[in-house]
C-alpha cells in the first residue's frame, strides 16, 4: 500500500520531543521557542477573526500579506525586488519545499542534496519521483564546489541548498552564490533554496538570498517561515519568491492541494509586518544565542562552528563519550534530562559525527535547568 | 519545468469569483458563505492565541481536538467508532485527498472516478503519477454500479466517492454503500471518500460514512472539513478518518509536507465540538436552501435533483439558452451579473449538461439581489 520512501514512521523531531516528555527531560531537541511570543501578534490574530478573515483566501494569498511582503524584502539591508507574481504564500515551508519538488521533477531526475540536510529534503525528493544525490558539506560546513560540480549530471534537475544552515547555523556568503551561479549557468537545473532563517543571522553575518543573485533568481524557489521569523512555529504560515515561470508552475500543484492558507493568521501577518523591528527581532535571538553559549561553556563539549543562525548549536562530545550519536542523545535524554538532535539523523546513512544539536531558542530559565541536569552527569 | 497533469492554470472556482469581481456580478459561484460565522468561533480562536497555542501542534493533530472528534463521531445518529489512531488532522480537505492519494499511489496505478466531480481529484490523481478512470453518474446523479464494475481491473488502486455530492448535493444512501463493498470485496482497491459535506444534509436525507461501513472500514479514507461544518472555508482545517495502517502511510506522506497544522484554530475547533448543535446547524441551512429555491421558483431554470446536502443547486437553462455550460456561465456573469460555475468543468471532457452550479450558503439579501439581476434578462 504504502508508497516507498527513505523517512521514517516518525521524524527525529517528533521522536525526540516525545522521548523528552516521557522523561520529563529538558527539551532542547525540536526548533521551537518556548518564550512568549509579541502580544501584538495575538491581538492581530484575535482582530483578524472579528474582522471577518474567515472565508478563503485567494489561492495565492491575501493581497495585502503579498503587497507588504515586497515592502519588506525592498527594506532589506539587501533588498530583494518581489512582484506579486514571484509570492505564493504557503502553509508552512516544508509544504513551499515539498511543493516546488512536485512542480518540477519527473520520475527519475536527480536531485542533489548537500549533507546534514533538513530531515523532509529526501522524502520529498523521493515521494515525488525524483532520486537524492549527497553531496557532503567539509567539516566546517563550507560547500565543496568541486565536489558539487562533480555530481552534477544530465539527469540533475535541482539542487536544494539551505542558508542560514540547519543543523549547523552556517550562512552563505554571496561568493557562495556566484560559485554556484557558475556550476549552474550551461544548464537548465533549478534551485532550492531553503532559507527560513533569513532574519536571525549574528555579529556581522549578512544574509543573502538565492532569489538577489542576478544569476539565479530566474532558476530558484527561495522559500521563508513566518514561524521562523516570529517564533509562531504553531501558526503554519511560510512563503515561496520564484520567478513567474515558477510560481506558475507551483502554483499549479498548489491550487490543488492546499489551494489556500489559513486566512486570519494571513491577515495577522500581513498587519505584523507594518510595525515589527527586524533588528530588535534579530539582537533577541543573537542574545539567546550568547546567553546559551555562555551557559554551555564549562561543560564539557567542543564547538567546531559557533552558530552565525538560528536557533541551533552543534556540540561534539568527543570528550564525553564513545557512544553513537544517536545512542548519545537517548542516553543524554533519558539519564541527564536534557534532549537534542543527533547530528547523525540529518545525514542520510546516519553517519556519526559524535555531535548532537542543542535548540537555544528557549527562556534562560530553561536553559539554566538544562545545565544543571547536564552538570550532574558530565 | 512543468509536472504535466490536465488541471487549468486557474482553478473553474478562482476563475469565476475574479470574473464576477471585475463585472460587480453577485457571487453565487465559488461555495464559501457570505454571512456571520458563529461569534463563539472568533472567540475561541482568540483564546487559543492568548493561551499560547502558537508552536507546533504535535503531527497528527491537537491531541484535544482527536478527542473530541473521537466523541463527536460516536455521538452522531449513525454513530462512527474511531480511536486515535484513525485520525490526522489536515489544511483543508483537498489537501487530506491529494496527501491519502500521495501515500497510495504508484506511477501507473488507475483511479476510478465518478463525474461530475470536484475539480482537484484529477489534477492529484496525475501529479501523484496516477491515471483516472471515467465512469458516468445516472443523469439523476446516482452510481452506475454496472458501469462501475467494468471499469474495475487489476490496475485498479483506488476509487474517489464522494456523497454528499458536489455539483448535485446528491447524498449515498447505505444500499450504495453495500453495493460498492460488493464490487472491492475480492481486490485490494481503496477507497477515497470525499465527505465534506457530512453535517449539512436536509429533510430526511441521512449522512452515512464509508468509514462506517464494516466492509469498507478498513480500505477507506474518510475525508472532512472544518471549513464546510463550521461555514469558516478560510480555516483550512480538515480531518482524515483510515484504518490504522491507511492512517500509516498518509502520515508518512503528511509529516514530510505540512507536517502539522495551524495551532491556534486546531484549539478553537476542539473546543467549538464541546458546544457547537449539529441539528441546529443543519436545519439553519436547509432554511438556506427552502429560502434560494422558494426565491428563484419563477425564474426560467429547470431542477433535475432538489439538493439533498450541501452548499450548492444545480440549475437546468434548456428553456432559456443553447449556449456551453462555460459560455451561458460567463453571459450570466457579465450580463445577468450573477455569477455560477458550469457544470461542465466537473466534467473531465467539459461536457455540456445546459446546466450551472448556484451557491445557496448566502445571506437572503444576495439570494434576493442575485434574482432581482436574473429577472431583467431571463
Ligand atoms: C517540524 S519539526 C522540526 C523543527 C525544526 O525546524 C527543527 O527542529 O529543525
Ligand atoms: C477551493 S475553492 C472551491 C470551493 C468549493 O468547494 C466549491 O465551490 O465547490
Amino acid at each position: 500500500i504504502k508508497r516507498k520512501h527513505s523517512g521514517s514512521d516518525l521524524t527525529i523531531f517528533s521522536e525526540m520531543s516525545a522521548l523528552a516528555l516521557k522523561h520529563s527531560a529538558v527539551n532542547l531537541s525540536q526548533g521551537f521557542p518556548d518564550y512568549e511570543i509579541d502580544e501584538r501578534l495575538k491581538k492581530l490574530l484575535a482582530e483578524a477573526t472579528m474582522k471577518n478573515f474567515n472565508q478563503y483566501a485567494p489561492m495565492p494569498g491575501n493581497q495585502l500579506l503579498i503587497e507588504n511582503l515586497i515592502t519588506f524584502n525592498s527594506h532589506r539591508k539587501i533588498p530583494i525586488e518581489v512582484a506579486k507574481e514571484n509570492v505564493t504564500i504557503s502553509p508552512g515551508a516544508s509544504y513551499g519545499i515539498y511543493t516546488a519538488l512536485a512542480a518540477i521533477l519527473n520520475v527519475g531526475d536527480e536531485v542533489i542534496v548537500l549533507e546534514p540536510n533538513y530531515d523532509s529534503y529526501v522524502p520529498s525528493i523521493e515521494i515525488n519521483g525524483g532520486i537524492p544525490v549527497f553531496v557532503s558539506l567539509t567539516d566546517d560546513f563550507r560547500v565543496n564546489f568541486a565536489a558539487l560540480g562533480k555530481a552534477i549530471n544530465h539527469k540533475t534537475k535541482a539542487i536544494i541548498i539551505n542558508s542560514p544552515h540547519n543543523p549547523s547555523g552556517k550562512v552563505w556568503r554571496k561568493e557562495d552564490f556566484d560559485q554556484l551561479a557558475e556550476l549552474v549557468e550551461d544548464s537548465q537545473i533549478i534551485i532550492i533554496s531553503d532559507e527560513v532563517y533569513d532574519l536571525l543571522t549574528y555579529d556581522e553575518t549578512e544574509f543573502y538570498s538565492a532569489f538577489q543573485h542576478p544569476k539565479l533568481r530566474e532558476r530558484c524557489f527561495s522559500i521563508f517561515s513566518f514561524g521562523k521569523m516570529f517564533h509562531i512555529t504553531g501558526w503554519k504560515v511560510g512563503y515561496v519568491l520564484a520567478s513567474e515561470e515558477l510560481t506558475s508552475a507551483y502554483r499549479r500543484i498548489h491550487q490543488y492541494l492546499a489551494f489556500s492558507v489559513n486566512a486570519p493568521a494571513q491577515y495577522a501577518l500581513a498587519k505584523y509586518l507594518e510595525i515589527f523591528k527586524v533588528e530588535e527581532n534579530r539582537k533577541s535571538m543573537q542574545l539567546k544565542r550568547d546567553f546559551f553559549l555562555d551557559a554551555f561553556k564549562d561543560l564539557p563539549f567542543n564547538i567546531k562552528l559557533k552558530a552565525e543562525s538560528g536557533y541551533f548549536q552543534i556540540m561534539g562530545y568527543e570528550k564525553i563519550s564513545q557512544l553513537s550519536d544517536k545512542d548519545f542523545a537517548v542516553w543524554l535524554t533519558e539519564t541527564a534530562k536534557v534532549a537534542s538532535i543527533p547530528v547523525s539523523a540529518f545525514y542520510h546513512e546516519n553517519r556519526d559525527t559524535f555531535s548532537v544539536r542543542f535548540c537555544f531558542a528557549k527562556k534562560e530559565e530553561t536553559v539554566l535547568e538544562a545545565v544543571r541536569n547536564l552538570e550532574k552527569y558530565l
